[in-house]
């Protein structure tokens, strides 16, 4: 079974790519895992914050299989341990694919944040769409060295 | 008033430097900041866990002015909203210097957990100590644009 990470917007830091190279790699030891990019829509003169949500969460919907094990990463979402973290991935996985939607600079839409299967959160604080990226990265591969009882190499 | 963070062990991924000399580099405009890096012991034969973090305590506690308001990173620590972490930084510089404290790979002793005055979590999820470096400087730089009421460019 694969996971799929669908992301709002081209990754524009530098370190964050090498961020998302670097943990790639190192799970495609694991498992078969996608990184989508839907376009941000821009805010302009003509589109406030919500028409920008609505457009993206179109680009979205489009790219979600509602089959998948959703699930929406949010600051007001449940948190849990990493090896919890794991044990929850090893379950999903066992039943289909699992993917994950992380928002662009405003967040999600509504019509997003409802196809939630499971709404997760990583801190209270708020960090950038960006950087949200390396945290599910390196927590996927986290959790996968805890599911495969390998030492955590860094 | 300033800012100090002392973490062990020298940053080893290329990402991570190149996420902290973005940081550094903007903090530079709001206060002033250093970073103490004291080395990491490492896990041999003679050294179990307890004994590196021993040492690496030692290290440490040489480096921590108890003037200070000592801030001490630990994923069991008190989450704040980015917001009310800001808040808690402007009315702490007013009275003082800060000191953030990052462990090792294995963690701090409960030597150095004891002068914390304020245990900060950033997640029930571990990441590496690296990591939590690039989220700590990031955070740093969005409590200076809260308090100086500065549009958050990334």
């Amino acid at each position: 079974m694969s996971v799929k990470i669908i992301a709002v917007g081209k990754t524009k830091q530098n370190f964050v790519a090498e961020a998302e190279n670097e943990y790639l790699k190192r799970l495609s030891a694991y498992c078969t895992l996608s990184v989508e990019i839907v376009p941000d829509v821009k805010l302009t003169g003509s589109n406030n914050i919500e028409i920008v949500k609505g457009k993206e969460a179109e680009l979205l919907e489009k790219r979600i299989n509602p089959q998948d094990f959703i699930v929406i990463l949010d600051e007001r979402g449940e948190q849990f341990t990493s090896p919890v973290f794991s044990q929850i991935l090893e379950k999903k996985l066992t039943a289909g694919n699992i993917c994950f939607i992380i928002g662009g600079v405003y967040g999600l839409a509504d019509s997003v944040k409802k196809k939630a299967n499971l709404m997760l959160g990583f801190s209270k604080f708020t960090f950038t769409h960006q950087i949200i990226r390396i945290l599910l990265l390196e927590q996927l591969y986290r959790a996968y060295t805890i599911m495969k009882g390998k030492k955590y190499h860094y």
